[in-house]
């Protein structure tokens, strides 16, 4: 592995695995789950409160940083973690996704995507190349390459393309990519293909990267789909190497994605289900805005240290019904904690030999409130 | 003054005064800023953070919490401080304020007040008698009379019967306020009227109140009025007991007013206009938005214990384009953090007997960004 990068496999029970990801901004421990700053923020949460959760690295956005503030303003503030004043690692997402998602009259040619801005409507040019060159002026730890994500479902000979090109953009990206403090990691697509999937781990092994992510998953497919696209694809990933699971996702799939083997996670689910009153605990999702909860004076999480459990769900419920920001900002604060304290359980029960019970346990108590399942969001 | 209540001189520099205010719940110092939290809420900042910036007592509003979420909530939560988590005393106003600002179809009569709610046009009534039971209900540490608030400018004799209504209230009130670990104060009306500022505050030491609130200003009548206003006031309020300014102010207002012999503040001004990216430092207001803070790397204000300025300037004024929350948060924080500061310096100059020289160094450097004035909010 690269100078300055490491990982390290501490313990493995079945192919769930425990280790330590070492970066030239500090160590975090895995399984990892990075929350999402898309704009150089996690939203809602001061950076003094996201450490207080538990967090030890942060993800960004490169398509985000790279329309507003523009990378040479991040440089000048001394790259990402300097911008942020977070004192750990960070990883940037390469705009891949954001590209199909968010850009306006878009057009992908195997040079690149070229689009106009969501912001703006200004034509952009995100090739291989130049995501390269603006994630090394980001200058977080680790850059993902560039590539052609799909939505689900989608016919096999669209999904083979797409891949085919990913690999393509992923030898380019190796190329491209200078910045010798800064893992690059290669992104596994796929779709639901089994051998698509098995074709483009082998690839991207003789390719060689630092690290292995999947991509292209929780875009439609459903919780089972998933499930099985991991179990096929993971052991095609070499054990030595950090697996990270792109965009992913509700408890139960990360539960899920540490039992095949996955040791890196980052969602916009904490925050985007706070700032809507969505609620994760051990016991399944709280609702806040339900009226039984207006005179619940128990926090959202008997012994959950966050700053939103030193209230009552009544408070956090009127801070809602009021309009007020403080609602959002708490509820946030709770579910990133949450994530944190269930990723620490995961690790906690594969160092301890113990992972098929404690996955059996908290299956079963995060399903209790079935009733109150997470929008579409 | 009532059990449990007390205010202590521990020093004079001219009218101006140190002190602290001793209440059920634990001390504070004077002169006094208490940021606003009008429905329970300091907006965008949690409990914690306001704790940080140095705040010792917090107001909220008897209007709001009526309205949402009802004083049974509040009261069932345990009362005020505990619904919000707040450990220290706090402060309600009575109503008066918002009846007139915010209310629907709203009547006055010798009887009191009845309107329409702002929320969903229900009828509400605001008697002296209904405030003190509501406030009551909330129980903060010190309740405020209702009284019956005029815009200026206003003819004499508009001014002087809204006052002299505001004195029966005040009597109604007197009555009405049973609970004797809550504090209730007598607010001076009269406009800009010297001879019926004295007949309010004359009137209201017969009735007699742990402490009196100096109410009706800072609503249009220009900073040389309020300061004329309050030098012809204060002399008639007794010396032994705390003297608030309600709704006051700019940084030079409270200067001012600490000069003219006030103890105690509050003011929606420091989270208003952080959320409006307008941010106070000892030498003058910084307008985030402007191009000129776009590469800079200096914090807010150097020597700033705030967690806003641990950042540069760059990455504040890069959240409030991006729109994200972060950008109003840190503002308000940090304009928090600078009224306490502010207040603090105020009292230790007047502990070392050189409130004259603070005074006028605090009032030039703060008026240095003359070109970078507070909006009409």
């Amino acid at each position: 592995m690269q100078a300055g990068f490491s990982f390290a496999l501490e313990a493995a029970d079945g192919p769930a695995r425990a280790g330590v990801l070492t970066t030239p901004h500090g160590r975090v421990a895995t399984p990892l789950f990075m929350p999402v700053g898309t704009a150089a923020t996690v939203k809602g949460v001061d950076i003094g409160r996201v450490a207080e959760t538990g967090a030890g690295m942060l993800l960004s956005n490169a398509y985000h940083l790279h329309l507003r503030p523009g990378e040479d303003a991040v440089d000048r503030a001394g790259g990402l973690a300097a911008f942020m004043g977070w004192p750990g690692p960070t990883l940037t997402d390469s705009g891949g996704y954001q590209v199909f998602s968010l850009a306006r009259q878009v057009k992908v040619t195997e040079q690149g995507a070229f689009f106009r801005s969501h912001l703006d409507g200004s034509p952009v040019e995100f090739t291989p190349e130049a995501s390269m060159r603006i994630q090394e002026r980001i200058g977080a730890d680790v850059a993902m390459q560039l590539d052609h994500v799909v939505a689900l479902p989608a016919p096999r000979e669209v999904v083979a393309a797409a891949m085919r090109r990913s690999l393509r953009w992923a030898e380019r990206c190796r190329s491209a990519h200078m910045r010798p403090d800064q893992a690059l990691f290669g992104i596994v697509q796929g779709g639901l293909e089994p051998d698509l999937r098995e074709e483009s781990a082998a690839r991207l092994r003789e390719i060689g990267f630092p690290g292995y992510a999947v991509g292209g998953l929780s875009v439609g497919e459903g919780p089972e789909a998933m499930d099985r696209t991991l179990r096929a694809t993971v052991p095609h990933l070499p054990a030595d190497r950090p697996r990270y699971l792109m965009g992913v996702g509700q408890p139960r799939d990360i539960i899920e994605a540490v039992a095949a083997g996955i040791d890196m996670f980052d969602c916009v689910l904490p925050t985007r289900c706070g700032r809507n009153s969505l609620v994760y605990t051990f016991a399944g999702q709280v609702r806040l805005r339900n009226a039984c909860h207006a005179s619940d004076q128990r926090p959202l999480e008997e012994g959950c240290p966050c700053p939103a459990c030193r209230h009552g769900r009544d408070y956090i419920r009127h801070l809602f019904l009021a309009g007020e920001m403080l609602g959002p900002i708490l509820a946030s604060i709770h579910n990133l904690t949450f994530y944190q304290r269930l990723v620490s359980r995961l690790r906690q029960a594969v160092m301890e030999g113990r992972f098929a019970d404690t996955r059996r346990e908290l299956l079963a108590t995060l399903a209790v409130a079935g009733s109150e399942q997470s929008p579409q969001e």
